[in-house]
């Protein structure tokens, strides 16, 4: 049996996501089970795509992902299943689903081929989603959820890619999380050590290799712990810091001196 | 074995859910283990009851359903286990262990009989329900908790019913979600798809099939994922847009032209 | 197999947990997992070893807690891996490794030894704390994750100790609940059932059994759930009614009438 992992906008004051898990233990008794997060904020799919891309390399061979922020319910956005590596994920096709990139097989999941009952309208994570993960936890084949699709046609991503520079990348703050930290889409790997980011005509930062390198409240560029560079102030808030939020720019421009 | 549901209003900022975990699986090692909601507002019976409602038809066959809000704890408020169909509830006798409607059977915890540790006067929740959902969770019989009870003496469970009207009914809005949807007490199928919800001389709303029928901003009634109408706004707040709240009355009317 | 049960301030807005959840499942394959807490607020370890002390008496024989609040990541502090009793501890070495009292034996946690990839900078929870949780959860020694270390040279916990008076102890206020519930760091059995608290000239509170022998809005003092006095309003909020706060001073005077 293959673990599920789930990751929804659905929040945890209501029956919502403990219906979901109901829904699988229906469907594959005992099978091992992840909360990834449900405080995505409601129909935000850019953050949702951020959140998986940052625990997709970190679950287990075999894990089947059901992800789904879903403002579409109800109407015709296809619900899909693909099949990513060893993984799995379902997911409406409105950008989420297309978030970790190429996918080898894709499937448009079908409730009447899987001959379940018809669903609500309002809570296809219950109804169509949910059963899917299920029997794909407990080892059905992916075309087993309904007909195949071509993968190149999925709604694209949201999350806008980092544009190079002459020196360096116009990156994009991303996410914001618990600590004040501003993620980019920028890998870590892209620039040198000697990387500094830029984001007003005072505001800049120099790059450090841990929270421990950093003065006091000096706002810092280093590698987060997805493999992105962020901006982060030791023990404080870079958000409050700079004042930056979601979708601003900065520059991460290389200091190139040869021996880097 | 059978898989545990938990629903309390313990909150998620200190280790009481996390304790409930730890001594089921004390008494029933790698049992299946859900969490419904555990952000009922402290002491809400009402909540509790509509959130439970909306979960059990989902919950798999055996399901143990540990259902603790429990502002009486340390008085001498009865704890109850039922059998309900095919699944099991423990919770107190405050109007939460009544709101699923008649059991076939009763019985009253009894921590003595069970030969536990004298509980503490705070926390049932620990001491006698998780105990009580563990037994039931390995296969323990009913009767194994304490003695039997007649199941028509409970405390009434708080949640209205809806009152019918010459040409509908009159009904209660039971609880708002994340979303600001506002769900009623009325079954969807109680009145025809040309129903209109009336709350004030202004207020009104016509019934569609999905979010997606509605007009931009406009506020309709639909029948919600667990089968009761509810007020909704596509991509808004219907609390925010009607200003209603729990326990506020609203009018569903049908209109009947003789094709529906 | 052993259960491992989860003690962090990642909060729940992010994949952090999700991860540490992920990384789990692949170490140890079915594991049974429990959440003891995560909204422990960001690095405050006085606040983690509370709640952990209270949870530990709880916990399942052989399991294994991974308690991480560590605003020293990055830096050279520690991680440990503790035995005490029948259970494990992997904590930073920052005080909370220190919150349960003397271990039988301790060891640094060494990712080189363990063959680990090389741990990000920033994230020693899914890189360096769960690999070692899920090593002791699938049966591995204590000794497999690194050297010994001397179990009495840890850095020390936070949490204050009540001071003995002639008549009593001074206490200290050490956590506030959901429900406004103020707990002390005095053990319930240190003081008798006649005993009284005092925190300022006007401000006391007798000792009860259970909140229902409360006046109407009286603060009282009585025994936790975690088995320390508490003060609380029933159905009411102690923290609103007295002002006090976490790090607040109390007294708690025996009154000793010889029959007691």
């Amino acid at each position: 049996m293959r673990p599920v992992a789930l990751l929804t906008d659905f929040g945890l004051s209501d029956h919502y996501v403990g219906v979901i898990h109901a829904v699988l233990e229906k469907y594959a008794p005992g099978i091992p089970r992840i909360d990834l997060d449900h405080l995505v904020p409601p129909g935000d799919i850019w953050e949702a795509s951020f959140q998986l891309r940052c625990a997709w390399p970190h679950l287990p061979a075999g894990c089947v992902v059901m992800a789904v922020v879903d403002p579409g319910v109800g109407t015709d956005r296809r619900a899909l299943g693909l099949a990513l590596g060893r993984r799995f994920l379902v997911a409406p096709d409105n950008g989420l689903a297309a978030c970790l990139g190429p996918a080898s097989d894709v499937v448009e999941i079908d409730w009447r081929a899987m001959g379940l009952a018809e669903p609500s309208r309002t809570f296809h994570g219950r109804d169509v989603f949910a059963p899917a993960a299920g029997w794909l936890a407990r080892g059905e084949d992916l075309t087993q959820l309904g007909k195949e699709v071509e993968p190149n046609l999925l709604v694209s991503c949201p999350l806008p890619d980092p544009e190079p520079l002459t020196s360096g990348y116009q990156a994009t703050v991303i996410s914001v999380d618990r600590f004040g930290n501003l993620a980019t889409n920028l890998p870590a790997g892209s620039v040198n050590h000697r990387a500094t980011a830029a984001w007003s005509s005072e505001g800049s930062a120099r790059r450090v290799g841990t929270y421990s390198d950093a003065g006091d409240d000096e706002v810092v560029l280093l590698e987060g712990s997805a493999g992105f560079l962020e901006l982060a102030v030791n023990g404080g808030s870079a958000a409050m810091a700079t004042g930056l939020r979601r979708e601003a720019s900065l520059r991460i421009t290389h200091i190139d001196d040869g021996d880097d």
